[in-house]
């Protein structure tokens, strides 16, 4: 069982730890304990037959979970959650990090002087200072989306989203709540004009599953060669183009899906000027990052009444605030950063990990996993 | 325009007509002054170039609204919505009558003098006393869900609800509140099979729409003769079955969508034997009608767990008490018999009842009903 060894090793203080399923429960008990916990990790660095692998909490609760079931027959590899401000004290004693949604910077990977890999659970790579790791030979690596189901889990969630905003959900509960019937009037998906802002793994399994809806894609990427897609995507997508086109594209479509990566170019995209592109009450999508979209300009589109809906997974801060201003329109609805979060993607990216772990303990080569360093 | 006629000869009262738009605001505001519009309809019957059609209210307001635009050229043919409890007092000035959800009845349509035609807004007909519209010389007409974008919309609905089942829509709404992040974990689609009970045009929609979603479709049905089936449905359906496979093809699924209309063979055939027979975990999703369903059954199988969520648009009594035990389940989600309720489908719809009512007018075939007697 995972975690077993160290467990044996610390058993006066088994209470401190922060393990498998159970991470997130102690970790409110046990916060104060913490620095018991780090001394207990140093005192078992002599069993040099152990691989350690750390998940920075206290976000996406299951990862842990699932990784944990996994690796229950191997009890040579020990999973840990730590709260992200307990890392710094304990990271010197792991050798693969999974950072999930939280920032691992170039302090904290200064210290990590056994790290072999960090990793991200999932596509995104925002979570690591990629130089800094590199600076202190520690690979990084991403999980394709394409292989563990997380473009699928994407793609269904912003199908989710889309069909909550043309049905406007929040009037929808507000005309139950009223013992109102038959309103409101929603609008279908068929008929509409769908423009997919970034057509990399999700782009394509949304657009598979949306065009026997009836619709028309349209889809923005930045390089269409043939080698750059996931598959052959004609007759799936009706009108493509390159970031020069995205303003065209957005005055064309009724519902625009934003599905790209969050680098230096792409945040704040959605702004001022995209929005006044698009068509007058179409609606946004965002199942990618939150910071793609300009606040402001979301909310100020929002008030003029020229956005039409918008449903987001992300948000610009997370956890988002849920008293913002921008969640009180009633055409808007949020869900809590689970586009990826199902059991399908989240057992198969734990087998990922699981299998790395495995891999790194025998001198195995690397399976399922991307590295960007 | 609609109504024009009407309520040029009434002009002295015409804050009191429930006409288009404003007849359910009006309808609040004017509800005592009902006596006062039965009697300006009944001094109109001298105009007899005009053609009326009754909307029953005073639930699903958008219908007489789009077909009061529709129609807005043509002066000889009046709509007006009036609330359910003084149609009695009205109707034997109309020709045609739209019943909506609501049950028109012997006593109702016996009174009914100069009527035509008795419609439903949709396909279901559980609406109308066909026997006693039969014995009145009256025909009854039901709008085929196939041509009008109904069948569409209700597909469109049963997936979002499907996905809001899965995703666990209220666990969600709970964590963006208590800033919970990445959590719950939700279901795919993706791999689910999913049993359409009911496989008619509204059937075939849902299952064009989920195949790309990556699943197994299961449907029973009463008559698989190619004749009564809306399209070719090799390919599209994985397994079928008639009545007496039910419980079997139940025991297969992890979904499963009753598409039936109600009748008194299928009241209730979601029971606790059919409960039984599902998967433990699996889930249920009901957007046609609420008799199909045997309450306290799927209460029972909620509560001991056996039924791992429902998503129902339409309920058992409607509107539906928001208050009702039922919905304290956090597996339970519901929305307010919206399924049909789009701008595409109520527009395609008020131009079948418009066309309808311009038929009747000047003696034309009429196109876009099915009559059932």
């Amino acid at each position: 069982m995972a975690s077993v060894a160290m467990f044996r090793s610390t058993r006066s203080c088994k209470n401190y730890w922060f393990r498998g399923r159970w991470n997130w429960m102690w970790r409110r008990k046990y916060e104060s304990c913490f620095s018991t916990v780090a001394c207990a990790i140093k005192s078992n660095d002599s069993n040099s037959k152990v691989t350690r692998v750390l998940f920075c909490g206290p976000y996406f609760p299951a990862p842990t979970r699932y990784i944990t079931e996994y690796l229950r027959d191997y009890p040579f590899i020990e999973v840990d959650e730590v709260g992200l401000e307990h890392v710094p004290e304990v990271i010197q004693n792991y050798h693969i990090c999974v950072v999930k949604n939280r920032r691992i910077d170039l302090d904290i990977i200064a210290k990590a002087t056994q790290m072999k890999i960090i990793m991200q659970y999932g596509v995104g790579l925002e979570g690591v200072d990629v130089n800094a790791a590199t600076e202190h030979k520690i690979k990084v690596a991403r999980i394709p989306g394409s292989m563990t189901g997380n473009a699928v889990s994407c793609a269904e969630m912003a199908i989710y989203l889309t069909l909550g905003v043309l049905r406007k959900q929040k009037l929808m509960d507000a005309a139950v709540h009223q013992k109102d019937l038959g309103s409101p009037t929603g609008e279908t998906i068929l008929g509409k004009t769908v423009l997919i802002l970034g057509f990399g793994a999700i782009g394509v399994e949304i657009a598979k599953r949306l065009k026997p809806f009836g619709v028309k894609i349209l889809a923005a990427k930045r390089n269409w060669s043939p080698g750059s897609l996931p598959c052959d995507v004609d007759g799936l997508v009706d009108k493509k183009g390159g970031p020069e086109d995205m303003y065209e594209l957005a005055g064309e479509a009724d519902i625009i899906i934003t599905c790209l990566l969050q680098t230096n170019e792409t945040v704040g995209i959605v702004d001022d000027m995209f929005l006044s592109a698009m068509k007058k009450g179409s609606c946004l999508v965002n199942i990618a990052r939150g910071g793609l979209l300009d606040y402001k300009a979301v909310f100020d589109h929002l008030e003029s009444g020229h956005l039409g809906g918008l449903g987001i997974d992300v948000a610009w801060t997370e956890p988002f605030d849920p008293e913002d201003p921008i969640l009180k329109f009633s055409n808007v609805i949020i869900t809590p950063h689970v586009a990826g979060v199902t059991e399908y993607s989240f057992r198969t990216m734990a087998k990922v990990v699981g299998d790395v772990a495995l891999q790194l303990h025998s001198g195995e080569t690397f399976t399922g996993i991307e590295f960007v360093n």
